[in-house]
C-alpha cells in the first residue's frame, strides 16, 4: 500500500474552491488540512473535546468512528459520515468537507435530513462524580458527631450514607490535611473515594477488551471522553491454549490451573493500568471505573469463576448478569479505587464482548435487518434490528491467525497479506520484506485469487490435472514434497536464507473449516430469522481481523454469504468501542442489560439442519468460466 | 463463700408441699431439682430451646437472665423473675417455683399481672435464612441460562439477584454435586453462601464483646438461640497500653502501630472463632453472622480505622454508624462466609458496647428513670427511660483492675476480695490461699470497712492520730516503710515466703479518683436531667467488675450515689448480652440504630460544674459515730 493518500477538501460554501493535498497515511485529517492551508479550527487543541473541527466525508473511506466522534457528534451523525478532523486518521484517498457547528443552519447542503450532533446522541454520564466540599473535622464535644457525618453533612448531593472501609481508613487524615477542603468521589451515588483538596479535574476510567489472543485497553477521561492512552498486547494466557476450547481444557476440573490463568490476566490488567497511567501521566488512584468485556471464558477466568462446564454441553455460563464490584474483589491492585463493571453475557460462546459490539454498532435500533460478524478464533454473529435480535457463535478456530497452517503466521512484518495471480503470482508482504509466512488475510486473498486463476476449484481442490490451462509460471508452482502437493506462493531465496512459502491442500481445508463456521453462522441466522440475502441491509465486520480482510476476496471465498460488496462495512474494534461507551455512559452500560435480556441465542450445533449448511459453506464461490469438473468435497488431509 | 447453697422448691398448687435441698454453687436449678426428686420437665434436653422448665424466683437472688431466658420467656417475664431452670445457675440461697407453660392459667398465683412469655417478647430473626432448594444445572443449549439463574429460579424467596464473587466461584461445583440439591444462605435477603445438600440445620453466629482488657465471645445457634460455646481471654493488645488513652497514644499518628494493634485483635478473633467452633463441633463455614461490640477505640482499631483523633479533643469517632461488611473486608479469615455487624457508636468514649448494654437492659422503654453503669477502665453511664436517654463516659482508669495499686492484682486466685474489721482485720482470699495481693472489689470493700472501723476518715485520710480509739490489733497494722505510712491487711508469712499485703495512702487516692469518675458520671447526668436520687428507680451495674462488687460497700465509699441498696441491681455482662441479642435478632440490631440516634451525649469535662462534682465525689460516705476531726482533702502522695 502506498504511504501517501490524496485528500480533497471541499468548501461548504456554494462558490467555495476545492483544495487537494497529499498526506502521510495515518496522519489526521486536521493535520492534512493545516498542511494544505485549509482552515479548520481545533478549539480544544485536537483532543476530541469539542466539535469545532467537524467534517463530513463526502467520498472515500475513513476508519470507523472513535468514541470521541460519537460523543461530540452523536450516533446518527457519525453513521452519516460526520467526523472530528482531529480524530480521523487518513487510510485511503477521500474527499471531505469542513462543517464547523456554526454552519449548522446549512443542513440541506449536507444532503442529510437528520440533525447532526443532536442532544439525543451520546450522553456522557459515567456514573462517577467528584464533589468538592468544605467539611470540617468535628469541633464540639457536646454535639457529638464523627468525621463521617461531617462529610455527609457537607455533601450537597443525594448520596448513600455508606462509606467503604478503605475510605473510612483514609478519612481522618484527609479531613484534616487541607482544613477540610476535600473531594468526595461517588459512583452510582455511593462514596468510593475521598481525597484532600480539590481533585475534581482528575476522573479517569479504563476500558478493557480481553480477547482470547490479545488484550486491548484504553484510558479515558471520564469527564470529556478524551482518550488519554491506548495500550495492549498479547493475552499472556495464550501459551496455555490458542483457542477457547483448549484454554478451557487446560483449566478444566483443576482450580489450580484456573488460578494460573487468572493470575496471568490480572497481572496483565495491572500492568496495562500502570502503563496507560504512566503514559498519560495520571495517577492510577484516579481511575474510578473499569469496564471489562471479553468472551464468557475470558470473563469467567478473570473473575476466578470455574469454566469447566462452559466447555461441556450445554456450554452454560456460571453467571450472565452484568456485575459491578470494587477492584479489591478481583483483586485489581493497580487501580485500588476503581469499580469494575462487566457487561452481560448471552451464552457460553456469545459473551460480553458481543454485547459490547451490539452496543457500539447500535444494531438494536436498526429498522432494517443487519448482521454483525466478529471474526476471531471464536466468531460471533448477531442478526436483527429494533424488533428482534439473535446471536450465535461460530467456532472458526485459529486458522485466521495463521495457526494450523503450514506457513501460517500472525499479521506481522514478513507475512504475505495480499496475493495477485496473473502470468505469475505476486505477493504483497507486510513491511515490504522477504516473505516468511502468510497471515489470515493473505490466506483468504490467496484462495480467492487461486480460484479466479483456475488454480483451485470451488470445492477447494487443487486443479493439478488442468495444469496446461494455467500460465507456465503459475503451473510450475505446484510442487510435491514429503507431505503431498503444495502451491508455492513465494520461492525460496537463492542464497538459501529463506524457504518456499507454500499453501498445502491441508491449509486450504483449514481455511474452509474456519470460513464455513462464519458463513454457516450468518446463513443459519438468516434461515432461522427468515432473512434472505436481499433483505439483509448491512453486514458489519468487526474485530481486529476484519480490518485486514479484502471484502471482495471474503465474498469470493464465501467467508460471508452472497451480498453486494457495498453492503459489507468494516466497523472497527466494536467490542473495545462498546466497552468505552459503557465506561463513559451509565445509560449505555445499563442498556446492555436490557439488550442481553432480549437477545435470543441460537445453538447452531444443536440444530439438525446445521450439518448441511456447514458442508455447503465449505465451498468457495463460482469457478472461473473454464469448464469445471464435478468435484466432490475433498476430504481432509488429502 | 460457702460451696453449697440452699434451694427451696415451692409447689404451684395450693396444697403442694415445699421441698428443700442443698446444691453445689454453680449447679443449675434443674440439676438441683432432679437431685431433690422435684419433677421439672426439660423437653429440649436442657438446651434452653423450650419453655418446659420454666421457674419463678420467689425469694433470693439468681444471676441475670441469659439470652435464652429472654428468647423463651420474653423480656417482661425475666424482669419479673421468671427463668429457665436449665439456664439458671445457683449462686445464693433461693426459693423457686416450677411453673411449666401448662399451668399458665394460674397467673394470679404467681402474683404477677403481666402475661409471661408473651409473643411481644424477643423475636428470633437473625436475618440469616437457609433455603434448601432443588436447582438443576442448565440442560438446554437453546434456552440459554446460567448456573446463577437456575439457582434464582429455584429459590422461592424474595432475594436479591446479586451473588458475591466468592459464591459464584463455588457455584458450578456445588450445583452439580448432589444433583442440584443445594442450600442457599441469605442474610438480609442477599445471598451470602451456597452449599451442596441440605445444611439447613447449621446456622451459627458469634457475639464478641471486645473490652480494653478482655474479650468475651459466644457461639450461638441462630435458629434456636442456644449457646453452643463461650470462649474468651485477655485482649492481646493489653501490653500496648492498659487503658484507652495509653492504647490510643501507642498508635497515635503511627499507622504501622495501628496495624500492630489491629493484627492482635484480628488474630484473637480468629482464634476464638476456631476455638468456639471446635468446642461446639461445628464448622466455621457455618458461622454466618458476627456481631462485634466494643468501645470506640477497640471498634476503630479492629476495623483498621485511625484512632489518632479519638484521643484528642473533641474526641470524635471517625464513624458512628452501625456497619455491616463481609468477613473478607476485615479480613476475618476464620469465618469466611460471615457478615460482620458492628453496633453504632455514641461518642469517642461512649461506644458500641454501651449501645449493647442499652439494648440488653431495655432501659430505653422504662417509664421511670433508670441508670445504667458499666464499670471498667473507662466507665460509661446511661440515664433516662422511654422519653429521653443521656450518656457520658467516666474515665475511672485501671485502679479497679488492680493497676497502680501497690499490691493490686486482677481478681484471680490469691487476691483479697472481702475484708472484715472487728477486733482485728480478716480477709477473704480468692481460692482460699495465702493472700498475694488485692483486687478491685477487695480494695473497695477494704475502704468501706476501714471507714466503718474508724481507720480512715471520709476524705480518705488514715486516722493515725486516733490510734487509741482502735482495737490494738488493728492499730498495730499502721506501719511505716520507705514510701510512707501503710495499713497492713495481711501480715507476711512467718516463713518469709510472702510479704505484707498493705494499702498505702496513695492506693486510697487512686481508688478515690476511680470511684469519683463513676460517681461524678452518675451525679452529673442526674444534675443535667434533673433527677434527684429519690427519682432514680433503679441503678443497673453491668460489666465483669460489677459482679464482684459488694453493693453496700460500693454505696459506703460512694462509688455510686446515695441510694437504697435494693435499688441497685447487678445485671450481668450486658454488653455481651446485647451483642447476643443483636446477633439473634435483626429487630434488636436495628433498634440500636434508632437508639443511638436519640441518645444525647454529655461531655463531662467540658462542663464548668464538673470539677466541683468530681471533688465532692472524691469523698467517702459518713464516718462512724466517733468524733470526726474536720479533715481537709488529703493530697496525693501523702
Amino acid at each position: 500500500m502506498a504511504d501517501r493518500v490524496k485528500v480533497t477538501f471541499q468548501s461548504a460554501e456554494e462558490d467555495g474552491r476545492e483544495r487537494q493535498t497529499e498526506a502521510l497515511r495515518g496522519a489526521s485529517v486536521l493535520d492534512a488540512a493545516h498542511a494544505a492551508g485549509v482552515e479548520i479550527v481545533a478549539t480544544c487543541g485536537a483532543r476530541g473535546r469539542c466539535r469545532s473541527c467537524r467534517i463530513k466525508v463526502v467520498e472515500g473511506v475513513v476508519p470507523p468512528p472513535t468514541v470521541q466522534d460519537t460523543i461530540q457528534l452523536g450516533h446518527d451523525a457519525v453513521r452519516d459520515g460526520f467526523r472530528l478532523a482531529c480524530q480521523t486518521k487518513l487510510t485511503d484517498d477521500c474527499i471531505v468537507m469542513a462543517v464547523p457547528p456554526r454552519s449548522e443552519v446549512g443542513h440541506q447542503i449536507l444532503g442529510s435530513e437528520r440533525k447532526v450532533g443532536d442532544d439525543a446522541g451520546f450522553v456522557l454520564d459515567s456514573g462517577v462524580v467528584k464533589h468538592v466540599v468544605e467539611a470540617k473535622a468535628p469541633t464540639s464535644e457536646h454535639h457529638q458527631s464523627s468525621d463521617h457525618e461531617e462529610v455527609l453533612e457537607a455533601l450537597d448531593a443525594e448520596v448513600s450514607r455508606e462509606m467503604p472501609l478503605d475510605v473510612l481508613r483514609k478519612l481522618p487524615v484527609v479531613l484534616r490535611e487541607q482544613r477540610g477542603r476535600i473531594t468526595v468521589t461517588t459512583f452510582q451515588d455511593r462514596i468510593i473515594d475521598i481525597e484532600a483538596g480539590d481533585t475534581s479535574e482528575q476522573a479517569y476510567g479504563m476500558a478493557f477488551d480481553i480477547g482470547t489472543t490479545s488484550i486491548v485497553a484504553t484510558l479515558l477521561d471520564l469527564q470529556t471522553g478524551e482518550e488519554l492512552a491506548a495500550v495492549g498486547g498479547m493475552n499472556p494466557q495464550a501459551p496455555y491454549g490458542g483457542d477457547l476450547m483448549s484454554r478451557i481444557a487446560f483449566a478444566q476440573f483443576d482450580l489450580k490451573k484456573l488460578q494460573t490463568l487468572r493470575a496471568k490476566a490480572l497481572n496483565a490488567l495491572n500492568d496495562f493500568i500502570k502503563q496507560a497511567c504512566a503514559e498519560a501521566e495520571v495517577s492510577p488512584d484516579h481511575v474510578y471505573k473499569i469496564v471489562v468485556v471479553g468472551n464468557t471464558c475470558m470473563h469467567h477466568i478473570l473473575l476466578g469463576i470455574d469454566v469447566s462446564h462452559v466447555g461441556l454441553a450445554p456450554y452454560a455460563p456460571v453467571v450472565r448478569d452484568a456485575l459491578v464490584m470494587p477492584a479489591n474483589d478481583l483483586p485489581l491492585k493497580a487501580a485500588p479505587n476503581a469499580r469494575i463493571c462487566t457487561l452481560p453475557i448471552v451464552a457460553g460462546f456469545v459473551g460480553a464482548d458481543t454485547m459490547a459490539c451490539v452496543l457500539a454498532t447500535r444494531i438494536y435500533e436498526s429498522e432494517e435487518t443487519r448482521a454483525l460478524v466478529d471474526i476471531g478464533t471464536n466468531g460471533e454473529v448477531v442478526m436483527g434490528g429494533r424488533d428482534r435480535l439473535m446471536a450465535c457463535s461460530a467456532p472458526a478456530g485459529p486458522a485466521f491467525e495463521g495457526a494450523q497452517i503450514r506457513h501460517g503466521m500472525r499479521g506481522a512484518v514478513g507475512a504475505i497479506e495480499r496475493v495477485e495471480i496473473g502470468s505469475d503470482v505476486t505477493c504483497t508482504v507486510i513491511g515490504g520484506q522477504a516473505a516468511s509466512g502468510i497471515c489470515g488475510s493473505g490466506l483468504l486473498d490467496a484462495c480467492a485469487k487461486m480460484i479466479d486463476a483456475g488454480v483451485m476449484d470451488r470445492s477447494g481442490l487443487f486443479r493439478r490435472k488442468d495444469l496446461d490451462a494455467l500460465p507456465p509460471a503459475v503451473a510450475k508452482r505446484f510442487v510435491k514434497d514429503a507431505h503431498g502437493m503444495e502451491f508455492v506462493l513465494v520461492w525460496e531465496d537463492q542464497s538459501g536464507k529463506s524457504e518456499n512459502v507454500t499453501l498445502t491442500q491441508g491449509d486450504i481445508r483449514q481455511l474452509q473449516l474456519a470460513k464455513s463456521a462464519i458463513y454457516s453462522g450468518v446463513a443459519m441466522l438468516q434461515k432461522v430469522m427468515e432473512v434472505p440475502g436481499e433483505a439483509l441491509s448491512e453486514l458489519m465486520l468487526c474485530g481486529g481481523f476484519g480490518n485486514y480482510i479484502d471484502v471482495e476476496s471474503a465474498l469470493k471465498i464465501r467467508l460471508l454469504p452472497e451480498l453486494p460488496s457495498d453492503r459489507v462495512a468494516y466497523v472497527g474494534n466494536a467490542a473495545a468501542l462498546g466497552a468505552q461507551m459503557a465506561l463513559l455512559s451509565e445509560t449505555e452500560r445499563k442498556r446492555t442489560e436490557e439488550l442481553a435480556a432480549r437477545m435470543e441465542h441460537v445453538a447452531l450445533a444443536a440444530r439438525p439442519d446445521f450439518q448441511d449448511v456447514f458442508i455447503e459453506g465449505m465451498k468457495f464461490a463460482g469457478d472461473p468460466p473454464a469448464s469445471e469438473p464435478r468435484a466432490e468435497m475433498a476430504t481432509a488431509g488429502e
